[in-house]
C-alpha cells in the first residue's frame, strides 16, 4: 500500500534543496551549511523514510522491553522529562550517505544522491538512555556481554520497512560517556516533526541512520536489529558488489555501521573551484567548510590546497570550546576558514586528520550503497559542475 | 650523566632485530610477528627510553595523588593483587613509531626507525586502574570534566627526562568499557623486565608511549602530563615542520596522540615483493599479515593487491572471536591471509577498514616524528629491498 504524505507537515520556512518530495529529503547549500556553528533548523537536512506521523505528545508513550525485564515499560514523555535529568549536548548528525554524489560520480550508487549537505551541528536535549534503562534494572555491566543489542522501532510507516528500525551495541547505551540521549528538544526547542516529534533518540558518534525518529520502542536483545535499515542497508558492501542481486550475498557478512570516519568539505566557494582567473601574485581567497569525525574523535587539523593537492596550508579551526562542553568526547564537529591561492579552474581541497590520526584519502574507495564517503572532494578540474 | 646500561637484562632468548642497544630496542622479524595469533615474548617489540630498573616486587609502591586526594594513596602490589579483581584482556600493543621507515623514505624522521614490527598482540592481566581509582574516591563522574587527566610517571632514568612519564584523559581511566589496566601479567606470566615489571599501565586502542613501564606514580591533574613524552614527543607534527627547531613553535599547539589510527601490512612475503617470475595462469601465492585500528574499532576488511593497488582480493580474517572477549570494544589485532595473483617486482600492497569506515590511504602524509604511519606499503618496486 503507497504511504499517504498529504499530512507531511509545511517545510515553506526551509531553506533547502529538496531531492525526493515523498519521502522528504533535503539538504542545505553548503554556503549556508557553514554559516553557523549551531545549524538552524532551516538548513538542517531532512532524511525521510516514509511520511512523517502526527503524533501527540501528551499521550504518547514509549515501551522497554527484551533480556532482564520482565514485564514491559512503559513511560510517557511527560514522565521521561520530570523523572529523569535534562542534558543537552552540541552534536554533528551526519547521515552516512553524505557526500554520495562523489562516490556516484564513479560508478552507480543505490540511494539518494546527497551533496555535502546530509550533516548538521545541533543542540539535543534529553533524558540519558542510561538513566532510563538504569532504572529498569539495565546495568552499566550488562554492556561488557558484547553480544548485546538495544534496537529501536519508530511509529513511522517506511518505503522500505514496516516501521524505522536499528540498534546500537548496549555497551555504547550504558556507557556513563556514550551520551546517547531520549532526546525531546533540538536547538532549544521541541523537536519538530521532520526531526522527530515528540521523541527521538540521538546517537552521537555514530551515523544518523542509529537516532530513530519518532521512537515507539526500545528493546535489549542479543542480536542487532532485524530491521531493513540495519541489515540491507547503511553497510559498507566491497568494491565487488555492484548490484542488488550481488548485495544479497553479503548483506549478512557486512558489519553494521556505527561510528562515522574521519570528513571535510569546502563549502565556500561551493563549486570547489575559482572560477574568474587569478591574477599572479593576487590575495589568497578565503575558503571555507566544515570537519568532524565519528566515535568521540575531535578533529586536530584541516589542511586546505588551492593547487589540487600538491601545497596545502592550515586552517584556522573553529570548534567547541572545551570549557562549553558537557562531554567527555567531542560530538561536535569543527568549522574552518584557510586563505588559499588558487588558480582558476583548479580544484580546492581539504584534507582533515582527526585526533587518532585517521587521515582523508584523495581517491575514493566506491561501495554500492554510496555511504561513508571520506575522500577529498572529486570535482571536474576543467569545469565549475561540482560534485553536489 | 650518561645511563648505565650493565645491568639490562639478558636478552639472549630474543629473537629480534636489534635498532639500538643502548636504550634497547627491538622488533621481530615480519614472518615471526604474524606467526601467532598471541604474541610470544620473543617475538614480542621492546621499546625503551632508558636503562631497566631492577624492581623488587615485594618492596615495590606505586602512589595515588592529586585532585580530590586529600593525602596520597599507596598500594604495593600484593595490595593490587588481592585487593581488587583480576581482568584480562588480549590487545595489541603498538608503537605510534610503527613503520616510521615508511615515512622516513618520504623524508628524514627523528626517532627509531622502526619497521612494521614495532606491535605485538598481548594478554595482559592486572587490575583494573578504574577499580582502583574507584577505592580511594575517584568516581566514574569525575571523568564528565573533560580538563582532567591521569598521569604516570615511571621509576626508569630516561635520555631525554629524569623519568618516562604520560598522561590519558581521566574519561579513558575511569569508562567502565575503557579496560585500562595496572597489569602484573603478560600472556599469563608475571611481566618481564623488557616489558615493565613488577607493574605498569596497559591503555588498549591507544599508541604503546601512554601503557607506562616500571610504574611509580599516579597522579590526577587539570592539565597533561608536562613529560617530554607527552609535550615533545608522539604528536603528528604538520608537514611544514622539518627540523628540531621548527618544531619548537609547534609543540604546545599540537594535540598528543591517544588513539591510533588504521594500519594493516603485508609480512608475508616481508619484502612487499615476489622477486621470482610467476608464469601467466600460475597459481595464486599466499600472502599474510596483520590489521588493526585504534579506539577499540574492530577490522571489518583486509583488501589485498598484487599489482600495486588496481585489482584487489578480500583477505580472510582472523579476529579474536566474540565469545573469547572480555571487553565491549576491540582491542585486539586481527591476522588475515589472502591469495592473491601476483607479477615479480611489483608491489603487494595491504589495505584495511576499520569498523568506522577508516581506510588506509595509499600516499603517506609525511609528518617530522613519523608517527601513525597508515598508509600502504612503500616499496621501492624495481628492487627488493622492502620498507624496513
Amino acid at each position: 500500500m503507497a504511504l499517504d504524505y498529504s499530512h507531511d507537515p509545511s517545510r515553506d520556512d526551509k531553506n533547502l534543496i529538496v531531492h525526493t518530495e515523498k519521502p522528504f529529503n533535503a539538504e542545505p547549500n553548503p554556503k549556508d551549511l557553514i554559516s553557523n556553528f549551531i545549524t538552524p533548523e532551516k538548513y538542517f537536512f531532512c532524511r525521510s523514510h516514509g511520511n512523517i506521523p502526527n503524533l501527540d505528545e501528551a499521550s504518547h508513550k514509549i515501551t522497554i522491553e527484551g533480556i532482564n525485564i520482565t514485564t514491559p515499560k512503559r513511560f510517557t514523555i511527560q514522565e521521561l522529562k520530570t523523572r529523569f535529568e535534562k542534558k543537552s549536548i552540541v552534536m554533528a548528525m551526519q547521515c552516512a550517505g553524505n557526500r554520495r554524489d562523489g562516490l556516484h560520480k564513479v560508478k552507480h550508487t543505490e540511494g539518494v544522491i546527497w551533496g555535502p549537505g546530509a550533516v548538521a551541528n545541533g543542540i539535543y536535549s534529553g533524558c540519558r538512555l542510561k538513566d532510563v534503562l538504569e532504572s529498569i534494572g539495565i546495568t552499566e555491566q550488562m554492556g561488557h556481554t558484547a553480544t548485546l543489542h538495544v534496537a529501536f522501532q519508530s511509529v513511522e510507516k517506511c518505503e522500505e520497512d514496516e516501521c524505522y528500525g536499528s540498534s546500537i551495541p548496549l555497551s555504547k547505551a550504558v556507557d556513563e560517556f556514550g551520551d546517547v540521549l531520549l532526546a525531546y528538544e533540538m536547538n532549544g526547542a521541541p523537536l519538530t516533526r521532520d526531526h522527530g516529534y515528540p521523541i527521538r533518540i540521538v546517537v552521537p558518534g555514530y551515523i544518523g541512520a542509529r537516532s530513530v525518529k519518532f521512537l515507539k520502542s526500545i528493546r535489549i536483545q542479543d542480536k542487532e536489529s532485524s530491521a531493513y535499515y540495519q541489515q540491507h542497508d547503511y553497510k559498507i558492501l566491497p568494491e565487488n558488489v555492484g548490484s542488488i542481486d550481488d548485495a544479497e550475498n553479503y548483506w549478512s557478512i557486512t558489519p553494521a555501521i556505527g561510528e562515522y570516519n574521519v570528513q571535510s568539505f569546502v563549502c565556500d566557494p561551493p563549486s570547489g573551484l575559482v572560477d574568474v582567473p587569478i591574477l599572479a601574485n593576487a590575495q589568497p581567497v578565503k575558503v571555507q567548510g566544515y570537519a568532524l569525525s565519528g566515535g568521540g574523535r575531535s578533529i586536530q587539523r584541516v589542511d586546505v590546497s588551492g593547487d589540487d593537492g600538491n601545497t596545502w596550508v592550515h586552517a584556522e579551526l573553529q570548534s567547541q570550546p572545551i570549557a562549553e562542553r558537557t562531554s567527555a568526547y567531542t560530538w561536535s564537529w569543527t568549522l574552518w576558514t584557510a586563505h588559499v591561492h588558487v588558480k582558476a579552474g583548479v580544484r580546492l581541497v581539504s584534507r582533515a586528520v582527526d585526533s587518532a590520526g585517521n587521515i582523508q584519502q584523495e581517491f575514493p574507495v566506491w561501495n554500492f550503497r554510496g555511504v561513508l564517503n571520506g575522500a577529498w572532494r572529486t570535482v571536474k578540474p576543467t569545469s565549475v559542475i561540482e560534485e553536489q
